[in-house]
Order: structure tokens, then C-alpha cells, then sequence
């Protein structure tokens, strides 16, 4: 036990092997990334439509730049921020697709016109509408727009036959911007786990979306954009007739929600918390280790799948999955491992300073709490490459 | 709503009125910060101890220095980082209260011998305690050291009639380190909600700590700090006879699971997150705001306390509260807002481009998630000063 300890006395963040890494450090797999990203631009070329990846997720250049090594996009993001650091970047297709207000239009076109990025604005409502009027006016730069689609009651968006879809149009049109399609994303397909419901979900999100491209058709806008897409419906969409782009993001890394909903095994799981032990209450079955959800993130997306992963299913330091072992509880910098209820298991031996590999509930949010990935392949401790990630808005 | 919208065209993170702030953004309320501090300032002097603040919920030298505008602490840590950070800014006494492993334990040792700190561990078995040996050769300091308590079935440590705290002492000991005493966190009182409860818990974690340093000090260990605290407990501890020092963090900001506990007052709480209106949903009485949970966090700490606060309470632009409007969901970059279930109450108005500000279900993680303060006073909209925030391992 002392050797296992003595074994990383001198740790850094900048260290070539993951062994002398200090910990909790965020672990990104190179091959896992490569085999997700190769994965789904399959699928969204035999589906006949363009892959629009989300860069919420990774919010790294070099993770983009698997995805397009040279190209310029398209990609979709969440924040300013990101489409700021993305132009600087050479990125020059993106969408930003949270609804905008008149200060996000604002700094967005103000990007635009400086940088020659062409970033496409998401709304819903004609008070947004009338507002584009004044940014371009204060700007100089015609806003490009979606309108937002909801096509199951998610979050925000027009449904397709709500007439104010037209209405919504036509000030768009009205305020000199650019109506460049209809966005729609079936967030809701994140609380499915059969591959009915999910191909059937994705079928919805196709129909509502194109029915509303078709409306708008109609009455004499173009329409040439018609984007779709979350991680579930993208892996189980069966036909996207009438669809031009799909989005995803979460799909690079995957994670144990979207192994949850079935679109994943546990071994496609590219993102990783890399952990040390640092005590044990042998008489409760837990061992401690030093990630909290400082490193994992408070995301608790398993609680209500079938089957509840706690903080993280526990892997050993080559990525190999202690069956059962996952993290049952976490503070601030500890985490508690524990043996899942129900099962028969006994809790493997862990000593002080042995390090451990700590699975995602949600990627997103647990690579959001680091400032770089660790960059490794497999079971090798090597560590090829440090890639930054940017937050903030 | 156009005027509403056009009125905050122009946004910087350097605003100096929060009216003009990028959101989403994190707002510190300076009076409030201030009477906080001073609150539990007040009490540990009536109680006769130390108070030793825990940096982990503010990780900022300026809300450090209103602590302790010239004093070197001392203070409590949850990170080496922290550490390193705040020895940078002058402070010397300090206690990194998260169990060490070998690889901790070096790099505080490297610390205190490059800049002279005080910077004492933590440990609960003798594995920990045998490897310090092995630190005291390779870095050439002496390490000091508290031995953890375990008072409340919490996390880890020895409870004190465990016969493994003598035997981890007197590997302290030989081991050739420093013994400065023991420590203890009733971390169960963050589920009480009782006068009656939290006076009983703070009194159960005073007994254990004073019986454990009796029992060490019966055996030849001199026990000079006999340290405990959390935030609940501290301000609720109505005698701490045989205590030397007092340690608390979130008790600074305040959150709305220490309101729910019953420690502090809606009033109280020092930190928000501003955010903007960019769409909603009448017909499901929803307002869509531009902070999700990276800007909130992922902490649904409210949601087993009596009063579930959704992902948090929202208040005005000023920081009024809107009675019975919470952050009734959130994801990546949206919150949806929403009425409290069985309020009589209905959704204010709340156009596009609204700014309001939600008040946290836990500070220490929604701070995290921030890279600074937009510090103000009151329902001053005026930004006083900009003050950073640190974060890693």
C-alpha cells in the first residue's frame, strides 16, 4: 500500500503519463472520440443531410477540428462566447441556437461584421422579430434568422401550425433580416430508452419540422434551411426526407444518460474523471476518493433511468469498468464509492492512492467543470495531447 | 417590449452598470457579504474561538480580504490550488481539510518549503499516516497534521472511541510529523431544519471532537487544535467549551439550503445570477431566461427540503423577490421559469429582454461555475468592482 502510494509522490498538470497527473483531472479518449464522430457523419451522409455538430459539449478547438480538420463548420453553439472563440478559430458557418434578446443579436452581429463569420440567430417571438430592425440599423450587418420549432413540448418554439409562425415570418422578413429555415430539437427524446419510442420520436421531430418548412413554403419564404436534431433522435431517425441538417453534440463524448436512453454502450464513453483514493469506511462498504462534484459536476440524469448510476460508474485507472462500483455520494471535493444497491457484489480492494476513472452522467456538464482534457488512447497511461477548453459566455 | 429590448443593445463584461452586463452573470451583493461575515465574526468571538473560514464557496482574494483585510489567515481550503493561490496573496496559516494522499501531501510539502506557509493535512488511516515519512524525506518539511473525525456518520474520519485514533496518532508520530490536533464536520446538519435539531447537532459535534482530543491528550498528544464546524452548526452552537476553532464557508453568501435549514434569511443571500428573458410559452405559464445550469448550476439541493426551490428563486433586476417564481427547469443555456406548484399566484410580466436575478439552491456551486463577481450593493444596478474567482486541482 505504501508502494502504491509512493508510486505518484510528484504529480503535475502538465505530466506525460496519466499516472503523475494530478487528480481529479478530466481524461478525454482519443479513440472513443474518433469512433463517435465517425459514427454519426455516417449515418447523416446515408441519411442525405448535413451534420451540423454542437460544440456545447466539447467547447474545444482541437475536439472541432476531429470533427473538420479544415473545413469552416458548420457547427452549432450555445454561448457568444463560443462563436467568438471559434471565428477566431476559422470556424464560418455557425448557429447560435439559444433564442436571442437584443444584446446577444447585438454582440453576434457585431461579431459577424468583423470577423466576415456568418453566425445565425434563433427566436420564436415578434417582439424578437422587431428587434432585428434596430440591430441591423445600429450594426450594419443583416441578421440571419431560424425560427424556432417545438415539436414536443420541450422547452421553447412555435409548434407548426401556430399561426403565429407566419406572423413570425413575415416581421422577420419585415425588419430587413434574412429567414434562412426552421430549427427544431426533440429534447424530450432524452426521457426515452426503447428504439421505438425512439425512432418514433424522431419521426415526430422530422414531421413537425418539415410540415412547418412547408407552411412557411407556401406563403412565400423560401425556407432553404431545415435543421433537427438531439443526440437520441440523430442515432434513430430512419428517414430525413425533407430535412436538410441534422444537430448533435453530446454524441462525441456520449455519456451514461445516453447509454441510459440506449443510444450508447458503456465502452463508447470517451470523456472520463481520472480520481485518487484517499480513506475508506471499510464497516459501510465506502471507499473515498478526491472527486467531488466540483470535478463530476451535481448532474444527476441517471436518477430517473432504470437504472440510477449515482455520480458515475467506477472504472479502474486503464478504463476497465468495476462492475457495480459507482459513485453513491458526493460533496464538494469527495466522493463516496459504494457498491449499487441490490447487487451482490463486494466492494473490490482500493487502497489509499489507487487511482480509479470515474464514467459521465452527463458529459456536457462534467467536462464544463475542467479547464483541459488529458488526451489518451485506451488503456495506455500516455497522455498525447492537452486540449483547452473555453467557458463563460 | 421594443424600447425594453433596444435599451440594452450594447453589452461587455466590463459593464459598469449590471445593466449592461453579458448575461448570464454572477452579481455579489457587498453589504450583504459584509454582514454575513461579521455575523459569524460576532459569534465566534462570543463562543470563545477561532474562526477559521473555509475558502472553498468564495475562491477569491478580494472576498478573502474582507475577512482579513491584512491578518495571514488563517484559513481552510478544499484544494491544493486554493492553497497555492492564497499563499500567493500573502496568507500563511492554513488547513487543506480534504483527506491527502501521497501525491496531495507532496505538493503542500513543496509549498510550505517555497513559500513558507503553514499549511497543515488531513488524514483518518494509518496507510496515510506511515507515508508521511516518505514526505518528510523528499521535501524536507515536517508536515502537521489533523486527524479527521467522524461525528455524524457523514463522510469520513475515526469516530473518537475508535481504538484506530490512538493507533493513527502514534503513526503520526513516528512517522516524524507534526500532531496539531483534530477535526471534525457535522456534514448531516445540512439536512436538519429545527432550532431544536441544529442545537442538538452542533452540541453532538462539539462532545465528539472534545472526547476525541481528551482520549489523544490522556496518551501524550498534546492536541493544541481541536477544530470543528459547518455552517449550519456554527450558527447554531450555543457552547463550544473545549474548542479551539470554528471553520465555515457557504455561511459568507448564504444559499437557499441554508435558508431551508433555517441558518439565514431570503435577505441574506449575497450572491444571484443575472440573466435575460429571451422567450416564453404562455399557455404553460413559462418564461425562457438565458441561464441554464452552466450558469446555475446542476445543485437541486432545495429538492428534499420542505420548500423545493426548483433550480432557484427569482428575483427583479433590483433583487426583489417575485413571490412564487422559481426556476422550475433548467438546461444547458435556458432556464424555464415557472410558478411554484399550488401557489394561487400568476406569472408577472415578464417581456423579452427583462432582466431579473435567481438566487442560488447552493453558492458554492453556482459561484463555480462563474470566472468572476460583478460586485454591487443592494438594488444598485452600479458595478463597483470586478472580482476573480479561481478554480482546478
Amino acid at each position: 500500500m505504501m508502494d502504491k502510494m509512493a508510486a505518484n509522490l510528484s504529480v503535475s498538470e502538465t505530466a506525460k503519463s496519466i499516472d503523475a497527473l494530478v487528480t481529479p483531472a478530466l481524461l478525454l479518449d482519443r479513440g472513443r472520440l474518433g469512433h463517435n464522430i465517425q459514427g454519426l457523419a455516417e449515418r447523416a451522409k446515408k441519411l442525405g443531410v448535413v451534420l451540423r455538430p454542437h460544440m456545447k459539449t466539447a467547447k474545444s478547438i482541437d475536439v472541432a477540428r476531429c470533427v473538420f480538420p479544415r473545413e469552416p463548420g458548420p457547427i452549432t453553439v450555445s454561448t457568444i462566447a463560443e462563436a467568438e472563440y471559434f471565428a477566431g478559430h476559422g470556424f464560418r458557418d455557425m448557429t447560435y441556437a439559444v433564442g436571442m434578446s437584443a444584446a446577444s443579436a447585438i454582440r453576434a452581429m457585431e461579431l459577424c461584421r468583423r470577423t466576415g463569420v456568418d453566425l445565425k440567430l434563433l427566436l420564436d417571438t415578434v417582439e424578437q422579430a422587431d428587434v432585428l430592425a434596430n440591430v441591423l440599423e445600429a450594426i450594419g450587418v443583416t441578421p440571419s434568422v431560424f425560427i424556432e420549432l417545438d415539436c414536443d413540448d420541450h422547452r421553447g418554439g412555435l409548434k407548426p401550425d401556430d399561426p403565429k409562425l407566419l406572423e413570425v415570418a413575415n416581421r422577420v422578413v419585415a425588419a430587413g433580416a434574412n429567414l434562412v429555415g426552421v430549427l427544431a430539437h426533440a429534447g424530450e427524446s432524452y426521457g426515452l430508452s426503447t428504439p421505438d419510442a425512439l425512432v418514433k420520436a424522431a419521426e415526430n421531430e422530422r414531421l413537425a419540422t418539415v410540415r412547418a418548412a412547408e407552411i412557411l413554403r407556401a406563403h412565400g419564404h423560401p425556407c432553404p434551411i431545415v435543421s433537427l436534431g438531439s443526440t437520441p433522435t440523430a442515432h434513430f431517425a430512419e428517414n430525413l426526407e425533407g430535412i436538410t441538417e441534422l444537430r448533435a453534440g453530446v454524441y462525441m463524448f456520449f455519456d451514461l444518460v445516453q447509454h441510459g436512453v440506449g443510444v450508447c454502450a458503456i465502452d463508447d464513453i470517451a470523456i472520463s474523471v481520472l480520481a485518487t483514493v484517499i480513506g475508506a469506511k471499510p464497516e459501510k462498504g465506502w471507499v473515498l476518493v478526491d472527486a467531488g462534484w466540483m470535478a463530476l459536476s451535481r448532474d444527476r440524469g441517471t436518477a430517473n433511468q432504470q437504472i440510477d448510476q449515482g455520480y458515475g460508474v467506477v472504472c479502474d485507472d486503464k478504463g476497465r469498468v468495476l462492475e457495480d462500483v459507482i459513485v453513491a455520494q458526493a460533496s464538494q471535493e469527495h466522493g463516496i464509492l459504494a457498491i449499487r444497491a441490490g447487487s451482490g457484489k463486494s466492494m473490490p480492494k482500493l487502497p489509499v492512492g489507487t487511482r480509479i476513472r470515474i464514467l459521465p452522467n452527463h458529459a456536457c456538464a462534467m467536462a464544463a467543470q475542467h479547464d483541459f482534457y488529458s488526451v489518451i488512447n485506451g488503456e495506455n497511461p500516455e497522455i498525447e495531447a492537452r486540449w483547452e477548453r473555453i467557458r463563460g459566455w
